[in-house]
């Protein structure tokens, strides 16, 4: 099969577009900005989902649901949430259509809403408006909740996954009675977040803290994870946020402590979205196709038989058929693809191109020799293995390329941070190598903003494990007392 | 504890609205018909969602998501579907939001979308507007797709979980290469549909067919499950619909077939949502609170430990942390309830209320005797067992539990089916029993129509079991061939 995907190197970007949609991962919609994310795509998707969702009942979380649309007004009520979330918004403004008479359907005007209804762009406002029903006492606390949703964010330039119009996502919201609870979950749950990253998805991240500049609108500390692609670009894996009493106070939400005092209550917010599948995608795949971590992959082993007479193939049925119980009792998931409609380098070349980690062929030959050959997508390498002890093996080369593809990506990472100690070298690497910058900075919104100007580049974050150092701002020369990674990122 | 509720005598209906909010499985929301599911509600969602997933899973389907919003010309393409969805429908015609200088968030009304977007109703025009670009050839076929996604119809009287705004289900959209294969999967979910509510929701139901005046709007046949509530109204629980080839004709979707002709191409679409919490409650409950069956409960077993002194509370503990850890061997979700700010009479009260199906209680006595107090939900009865093979004995006792719901859901749905052989009959037992009445109707919308006027009762179903019978319809007398199922229904 012509695969018929642009190679990095000639563009990365069409690469990842061709990458997409020639993998069966997702396409663009009839309606602008809004994807279809197909089912091979969603699979990965559930895969993440049900991993993180364990994740955050083990923590101690629930799952609920708050409504799609919220009051236009709720917008108005935390002041630094206007200026962040009120722009660029789906608005329904009308609840009717109907019949003009001649077979068209339009727009009853007699239909129209008394306040317009915003499509929710975050759900802080809505939940924290039903929050305060829910609580009195601080017997009433912590609530930790978590909301798998879709959200819409109206955007001009969308990009499958990394940037549409709507996407998934889930947001958690938690309410606290003191200020050192809630920054622990905030923290904790960055904590989830990179450790899913890192043995889900095998992207190693920079856990660190955002700039004021880059905060969420509303938060007063905002937590993220940064990845690393191969183009050298940085994108932002998650964010968990400390809100402080910031929404507590918009919505009026107080209770009564231990002590018998009135006190608004603290909240936090983290989420990851549909963009961690771009991240996967990004940070792994290769010009030949998807690279899927196994612990990720819809399916683990792919199956192709190779023959000639219905004999041959009733020998590798035979062997199949053992074979596959044998992983699925290991929780492993086979796909035999034995469809007499294609050939079998057809075939090596689809499974490739949607990056199944392993692929197992046999043939007569094989099955004299009491054979099979294996071929791993991440090293592109082959081998032949004993029938013997087949599954066992199979389990444990899973394992192995789950953490090759991870030790890829991080040595790629670990290349692609540099220290520089003048804002002409910043200009240098940034140009010929992208990828982190290690810089002290002077802490001002106003170099960050002027630094973004000239370069594109941001302040991806203040990493959390960033040992102080005295230094001089590489844009102002004034002190600084750490040093900030900056990137250009997606 | 005081449950405020409402009992069914002296009003089912008010009965229902105090047991969704009293027993913390949702309430209204600030934006007008949309509901807020709790955690504990959203919980039962939850098992209800894997269950089904499951199934439809082990039928050959795969999940994908489709856009939230259709542009308005999708909705004149298929004729019937027009009359049926293009009402009450939420309209989005702009996307962006502005600060008017003084604080007040505004819309824009310079970002005007040209084309309104309808947030979806139900998703057959979109979905087959992307398989359009899906299918070739037979070798496409078929496409066996779900999606779980919220979908909003415009409600203007509304209950929770039975009839809001903002609803959340699961619509599969299936694509076939012959009218045999599209009946032939309708059949099989409606089976599937059939089997989840007899053997998970614990409510008996009768499949059939919708009359046309009854039927989706768009499809050739809508196949149903009903069932019947306490109440004896009768509520639809999930639909099936052969769709012919009125979609695919619509948006134009044709296949190559085997003989190389080119085709349109035959569908399905089949769905159940929240509203199958309201069945689920509905079915079941009593003036107490909620019944669950134990499959679909979040806390199966509760253990409340009555104890005087840290002595016989440590005593107790080491007893509970054997027997959960074998429940929890044994996939039984178990809650040891030891809070000490509530009496235990207060906690009976309460899972009682939230309709965990079994509880154990246990003193210093019971650990003296070796015994602990079984408390059954479904019976209201009690018994002293022995702590010997006590994770046996209970779960043993869960699945009587759950068969003895269904078999009182089914005797009361058995007792309250009526054959009636005149109007003035079919009268007078709609006003004395309610339930479904079995009646000879003489096939026309016109009969259907005038009785619903008369007596507010509907054609609820074809009963597929219904054997041929002779007969004359009650209302004009004119000949039938086979008996209808009426009802009031939610």
């Amino acid at each position: 099969m012509s695969k018929g995907i642009t190679s990095r190197a000639d563009d990365y970007s069409q690469w990842y577009t061709d990458l997409v949609q020639k993998a069966d991962l997702a396409e663009y919609s009839a309606v602008r900005g809004c994807m279809v994310i197909k089912p091979y795509g969603y699979a990965i998707w559930e895969k993440m989902q049900a991993t993180l969702d364990k994740m955050f009942k083990d923590t101690g979380h629930s799952n609920a649901y708050f409504p799609l649309f919220i009051p236009k007004s709720f917008f108005s009520k935390e002041a630094a949430h206007v200026e962040g979330f009120a722009t660029e918004c789906a608005v329904v403004t009308h609840y009717r259509l109907k019949n003009d008479g001649n077979g068209n359907i339009i727009v009853d005007e007699d239909a129209k809403l008394e306040e317009e209804l915003i499509v929710r762009p975050t759900s802080e406002t809505i939940i924290w408006n039903t929050y305060k029903g829910w609580i009195e006492s601080y017997r009433d606390l912590p609530i930790l909740v978590n909301q798998w949703a879709n959200v819409v964010r109206w955007e001009m330039r969308t990009r499958l996954f990394l940037r549409t119009s709507e996407f998934l996502w889930q947001e958690g919201h938690t309410a606290h009675a003191t200020e050192t609870e809630a920054v622990e979950e905030a923290e904790r749950m960055l904590e989830v977040y990179n450790t899913f990253s890192q043995d889900w998805l095998a992207v190693p991240v920079i856990r660190g803290r955002k700039t004021e500049n880059e905060r969420f609108a509303g938060a007063l500390d905002t937590y993220c994870i940064e990845a690393l692609m191969q183009d050298g670009k940085a994108l932002q894996a998650g964010t968990s946020h400390f809100l402080g009493q910031n929404f507590a106070k918009a919505f009026d939400v107080k209770f009564t402590s231990k002590e018998g005092k009135l006190e608004h209550v603290w909240a936090t917010s983290w989420g990851v979205s549909t963009r961690l599948m771009g991240a996967l995608i990004m940070a792994h795949s290769d010009d030949q196709g998807l690279v899927l971590p196994p612990k990720l992959a819809p399916i683990q082993v792919v199956i192709v038989p190779i023959f000639k007479t219905d004999e041959e193939k009733a020998l590798i049925d035979a062997f199949v058929d053992t074979f596959s119980a044998e992983l699925k009792a290991k929780n492993i998931s086979v796909k035999f693809d034995d469809r007499d409609t294609q050939r079998p380098g057809y075939k090596f070349a689809e499974w490739e191109l949607k990056g199944v980690p392993l692929r197992v062929a046999l043939g007569a030959r094989d099955m004299a020799n009491g054979t099979v050959e294996l071929a791993r997508r991440d090293t592109q390498t082959k081998e032949t293995v004993a029938q013997a002890g087949l599954s066992d093996y199979v389990a444990n080369l899973l394992d192995e390329i789950q953490e090759n593809i991870f030790q890829k990506a991080l040595n790629f990472r670990d290349t692609h941070i540099t220290e520089v100690n003048s804002y002409e070298e910043f200009k240098e690497v940034l140009e010929a190598k992208g990828g982190f910058i290690s810089a002290h900075w002077d802490g001002t919104v106003e170099t960050e903003k002027r630094v973004k100007e000239e370069t594109k580049a941001t302040i991806r974050c203040i990493p959390l494990d960033q040992p102080e150092e005295e230094g001089i701002c590489i844009f102002t020369g004034k002190p600084s007392s750490k040093r900030v990674l900056f990137a250009k990122a997606y």
